[in-house]
């Protein structure tokens, strides 16, 4: 073999995904890619607030001696304070500095943590649909992901869960607003699941962690508010990041926060700790470390993302489509009309409309559409949807 | 388990290294830090060059819609192209810019390396004494890292790396200017490790690959080159940063480069596309991509680490210690009188000067010097150097 094996496989396996994609850019060399209404990628289109120009100009002014240089793998202790203080008041739970460490955006959070726990054979539980990247950071570690149903509107399912724990489930990874449906988890629902852990935990004789992430948190409508996960339960990571509260993924900037009364909370910290430098991160980006130390809480005006939300949903209901009206993020997950719905996709793509297929998150007979758009793609392309709709009804 | 057996085995194996640092941050609270004579870290004291600096005002400048958005997994094809028409002259070989991945560092570049080519069992070989992060980043992958031994001024020992490569051998690792010895292979030593892989290759009827890790290739002395890698063996890989070349070591900015008549070249860039996202780095940082972009070829001014070197090696050859000139990097790797480095190691902190025992490098018997400092440390702490060495001549 010319590369690993498993690699190689992936390759192959990802390659329906890849083909859409590859479909998408024909249309666009075809048609133009002003007349193909590309909805299929959650990259936030909105400029990034005022404040972090801003922070950023300040950040670069202080650029000299030391400021690009390593510091702690953890990240700099007074970004890590100034982030502490703003997030004890956002969760109402006193968190100090060392329980936070910076990372590489969520996703390099999310291996930071999974390689920090995994033994062989260790089970991840999460909810589908789901962001199917965690399988990739699951497995890269030696775990393996196991998915959960959920109700029809995508909140979670109590007893699926409590039947899906066994002695083998080392955490939960929960995402919420949820990627691709937009849903939150209510306050009563994750104390509910924070009992169950805890009642399994004891059973089984072992921590289960619940892992939360949650880059969307701040991407919420209709004061909608989402409930922070520390009140639920004691045992709980936060891995997240700042890609879309200040829309600027591909800086990759995010951290890990650890509950302040975790029970093994020191081994969690130098174990991660640990975990950041030898995957290679070494630490997060120094210079957005510090910019983001600068403008804890300012958030990207979301009211663009809210008005295409409105334009979509009620386009979509008068075109007849079935769908739950997304909370949170910036996707709506809408039934497709058939059973197969890559199939449905392609006649999407037929009226020059790229979204990608449910089975692409584990919610085969949906599709994913993301709004994260300029809002004149949205209303050229409702007649699209309208015309591959009528055909079913 | 709290968490993973391996990682909490890893915070125990790493505990005596970890105890040495402890011990100089017991001494730097008891004397102030100006008073200790810390040689320990590799993290470069230089000052950025000022053309980083405008770069990165240029880039901030033209922050915007975009600007900090995700962009292909690889990078920016436009700083891309920038990288690989410098590197075509740099190398004198035809680079585009599809054989090229932005990556997060040196430490990111290899992880994605070893992910891309490692199946379980398959061994990776590595020229001691040697950076024993290397040790992580192929065990994190399922590999196994095994040291071939150099001559006894760290030059590369060919019939002792003829003995190593089995049929297990995937991949040699290479690092020139080399940390911790400061040592540069030669052209000859190269062209022959080149043609010991192809003959070896050919008889286990697999690519050996050889992968280039060069963040020093910049810091040379006395009009040292260091060869390019690429004239000695097609089936090559360059990992490498600028962390060192800029000064901006935590900034994790790096990349790989593939050799552009590598056998196996789209599957080894595809995969290493998919492993840079599924590891959770994504991208390498957008900012950084972009002012690395405008400064290629752009090295900061070593005359600082050259004349820390001169005097560093003038006043231990007095004291009498035997070392090997280095001729690139910011590192001595001087023999300790004694056989237990680590004991030798300890004496020097007595005198308040900190180092890194050689064992802590597979290089049992000698300690490394980070020269990275101001020359006032060297002055005041070449007494102390000559005091510990005067009770063992």
């Amino acid at each position: 073999m010319a590369i690993a094996k498993k690699i190689s496989e992936s390759m192959n396996k990802s390659s329906f995904i890849r083909k859409m994609f590859e479909e998408g850019a024909r249309l666009k060399a075809l048609h133009g890619a002003e007349n193909v209404f590309d909805f299929s990628l959650g990259n936030p289109n909105l400029v990034p607030p005022p404040e972090f120009k801003a922070a950023l100009f300040e950040a670069v002014e202080e650029s000299g001696a030391g400021t690009h240089s390593y510091m702690p793998n953890v990240g700099y202790p007074f970004v890590r304070k100034a982030l502490a203080e703003y997030l004890s008041i956002e969760h109402g739970i006193g968190l100090g500095e060392n329980d936070l460490i910076m990372t590489c955006g969520a996703a390099g959070a999310l291996n930071v943590v999974f390689k920090t726990l995994l033994d062989p054979g260790d089970e991840v539980l999460t909810p589908a649909p789901y962001f199917v990247e965690y399988n990739f950071y699951v497995d890269n570690h030696g775990g393996a992901l196991k998915t959960v149903t959920t109700h029809s509107d995508f909140t979670l399912d109590l007893p699926a869960m409590d039947e899906a724990i066994t002695e083998k489930t080392k955490a939960v990874l929960i995402n919420s607003p949820n990627n691709p449906t937009g849903q939150i988890y209510s306050k009563e629902s994750l104390d509910a699941l924070g009992a169950l852990l805890r009642e399994k935990g004891k059973a089984f004789g072992r921590t289960i962690y619940l892992i939360s992430d949650e880059p969307y948190r701040k991407i919420v409508y209709d004061g909608q508010q989402v409930p922070s996960i520390f009140s639920s339960y004691t045992e709980t990571i936060i891995a997240t990041s700042y890609s879309k509260d200040i829309s600027v993924p591909g800086e990759r900037i995010g951290f890990l926060a650890v509950h302040p009364g975790a029970t093994f909370k020191s081994e969690l910290l130098s174990g991660m700790a640990l975990c950041n430098r030898i995957l290679g991160f070494v630490n997060a980006p120094a210079l957005m470390q510090r910019v983001m130390g600068k403008i804890q809480g300012v958030t990207v005006d979301i009211t663009q993302y809210e008005k295409n939300r409105k334009l979509f949903c009620e386009g979509l209901a008068r075109a007849g489509y079935d769908f739950t009206v997304p909370p949170g993020a910036f996707y709506l997950f809408p039934r497709s009309p058939i059973e197969d719905d890559v199939a449905f996709v392609r006649e999407l793509q037929e009226e020059l409309i790229l979204v990608v297929p449910g089975s692409g998150f584990g919610g085969p007979g949906h599709f994913r559409i993301a709004y994260c758009c300029d809002e004149a793609s949205i209303v050229k392309a409702l007649p699209g949807f309208q015309k591959v709709m009528a055909k079913y009804k």
